[in-house]
């Protein structure tokens, strides 16, 4: 055994173009290959605070930085679970599949939930929020800054303000955009702002993060029925008196995030990171009109992490993945009900500008013999 | 930066005596760190297919093996979810620190929950059993297979059939033992038997499974507000369907899982493993006696992955820890209100007996040291 063949040569490295889990760099797997102390050793403390206060500096924000063994969906479960009461409304903004995926959360949950959605490709604008938030009285709102399944990135600077001055809390799911855009959590007031770490961090998946304001612990601790794995108040007091989890976590990751925490902070530089991103996206979208392709979201809110592609030209998805593939590289077909429809190409986490090229150029080639 | 010093002679590895996260093999970690393809991919669905074959063949069962992004709490918290309806009670029998813990998952997850327990180090007997179980009509018991705290194992063999006569659903938390102890899933009836794959597994920490009824998925589907990320039938979908997991899954563990499970079957072999683990139990049960120690809990109960022992010696546990610990060995201290009554040496996973006999020999020499 194990003969799973993860990589189509043997020996190299598949390179993954996908919105997540990411290519990752050797010197991060080799991070995770180290042996480690257990989670309640010194050792493991100071690796979490090192984490911790990365986070927070990643984020821009003097707010508790929590580590979850889960993926972002279970943060998205933990806001929900812990902020919104029995006699409240959740109001959820959903731009695509993990907008829907939230409410589903908040309803799944018992919770009284109402989602105000907008048609998929199009992002929540100033006055679509504002209409919403006019509607009722919402005690939380949730919404995505990316949304992964049709590559838009809401303009969430214009619309937490919005959402703040409703008296609202206010959950922000960057999983996607998180270390790869700019998200200032403190400026614009954000409750809780979440991400799994196989996104723009470049890592490999099994831990999720997220900040939490003073405002959202405090209204968790009159919440009831939060259960006990994702209780926030019984994971702050574990992270504030020892830097540690309730619950054993899940340590290869955590060491290799303080490892990328030092790397993004550190070596690239935050502006730097979010300016290479914005690179990748430009550069693709480039790409895209040059191949008489078109993008799927509307202009101006495409996402910097994930461009999500119309299929204009009527190809074959599967077969063109396959085909690229068979070169080394993996893009995706659509989410859901824009498979065939879209495809996806990831350029996020540790993607530099000359690999986007090298990949986007064979990918071009692949479209020709496809036409 | 990343200078977190996990072990303490830099380049050897040191070496974890402990009740989980425990010692990982070179072999296991270097699997860890090869490089994936998503979890969406044909070689993701073969590698989580070899990890559920796997592991029906380690618990001696047909019913479907789940793999959770979570510590095994979170499976506790999904039993309880999952299987407790609203107008139903749950009886949980508790020996210690990890039953006291289920039973607080059922009270802050708004279940009806009763709990049975007996004093610490004592374990859950026929008789016992028989005699909670008449006081009430109960929908689902939970117990501890190997309680990590006390040390000790309860006669699971004995009291699955008393519990499954009741007509209750059973759920069996084998954290500390499985893969180290026979769980005859099948045979005793179990509805869902869980486990985290840091303890006999000997991989780090971030995943848990555990294997699932038929009749637990049926009283699943009808129970209410079972919420999104620990729903089971919703990972039974992508399980069945496609061998995939509706939210990204830690893919380095469950590399490692299939890598370890191959070993555990293939290479040394069921029987064989849990010889090695009565053994070593056996080994250092005997020292125990040898340094004028005595184990914590009651005879014939001991568990064979972990040793609780009394510190009747009245000995300074941290400084014996931190002693061993200069000397390249991890053993750890008692569990919460155990603390320095008593102290633990965890002998599980890949630990042979020449490994346990050489640490118990420095130890004994500490030991000698400090009275």
């Amino acid at each position: 055994m194990t003969d799973v063949h993860f990589n189509k040569e043997k020996g190299s490295q598949l390179k993954l173009f996908t919105p997540g889990p990411v290519y990752v760099p050797e010197r991060v797997l080799k991070e995770i290959a180290k042996p480690n102390d257990t989670h309640r050793s010194k050792a493991y403390s100071e690796m979490h605070q090192m984490a911790a206060e990365g986070l927070q500096k990643l984020l821009y924000t003097k707010n508790e930085c929590l580590i979850f063994t889960s993926s972002a969906t279970g943060i998205m479960e933990a806001c929900v679970r812990n902020l919104v009461e029995e006699d409240e409304k959740g109001l959820f903004f959903s731009i695509g599949a993990f907008g829907d995926r939230w409410y589903e959360i908040g309803v799944s949950n018992g919770k009284t939930s109402i989602k105000e959605g907008v048609e998929w490709g199009k992002a929540i604008t100033s006055e679509f929020s504002q209409e919403a938030l006019s509607k009722d009285k919402y005690s939380v709102v949730f919404i995505q800054a990316n949304e992964t399944s049709t590559g838009v990135y809401n303009p969430i600077e214009e619309l937490a303000p919005i959402i703040k001055d409703s008296g609202a809390l206010l959950c922000v799911d960057a999983t996607s955009s998180m270390a790869g855009v700019k998200l200032e959590v403190d400026k614009l007031g954000i409750d809780i702002a979440l991400a799994s770490v196989q996104k723009c961090f470049a890592l490999p998946p099994g831990l999720a993060v997220c900040s939490v304001s003073t405002a959202a612990f405090e209204k968790a601790e009159n919440v009831k029925n939060r259960g006990l794995y994702f209780d926030l108040i019984t994971m702050k007091k574990s992270h504030v008196a020892k830097y540690q989890t309730p619950t054993t976590p899940p340590i290869p990751q955590i060491r290799g995030l303080t490892a990328q925490l030092d790397f993004i902070l550190n070596e690239e530089g935050l502006e730097k990171r979010f300016e290479r991103h914005e690179r990748l996206a430009k550069q693709t979208r480039k790409w895209v009109h040059e191949n008489d392709l078109e993008m799927f979201p509307e202009k101006n809110y495409e996402s910097n992490t994930v461009s999500t592609i119309k299929n204009s030209l009527n190809l074959d998805i599967p077969k063109m993945v396959s085909m690229l593939l068979d070169k080394g590289y993996r893009i995706v077909n659509g989410y859901g009900q824009l498979a065939n429809k879209t495809f996806r190409i990831g350029h996020m986490g540790e993607i530099q500008i000359k690999d986007i090229d090298k990949m986007l150029k064979v990918l071009a080639d692949i479209i020709k013999e496809l036409k």
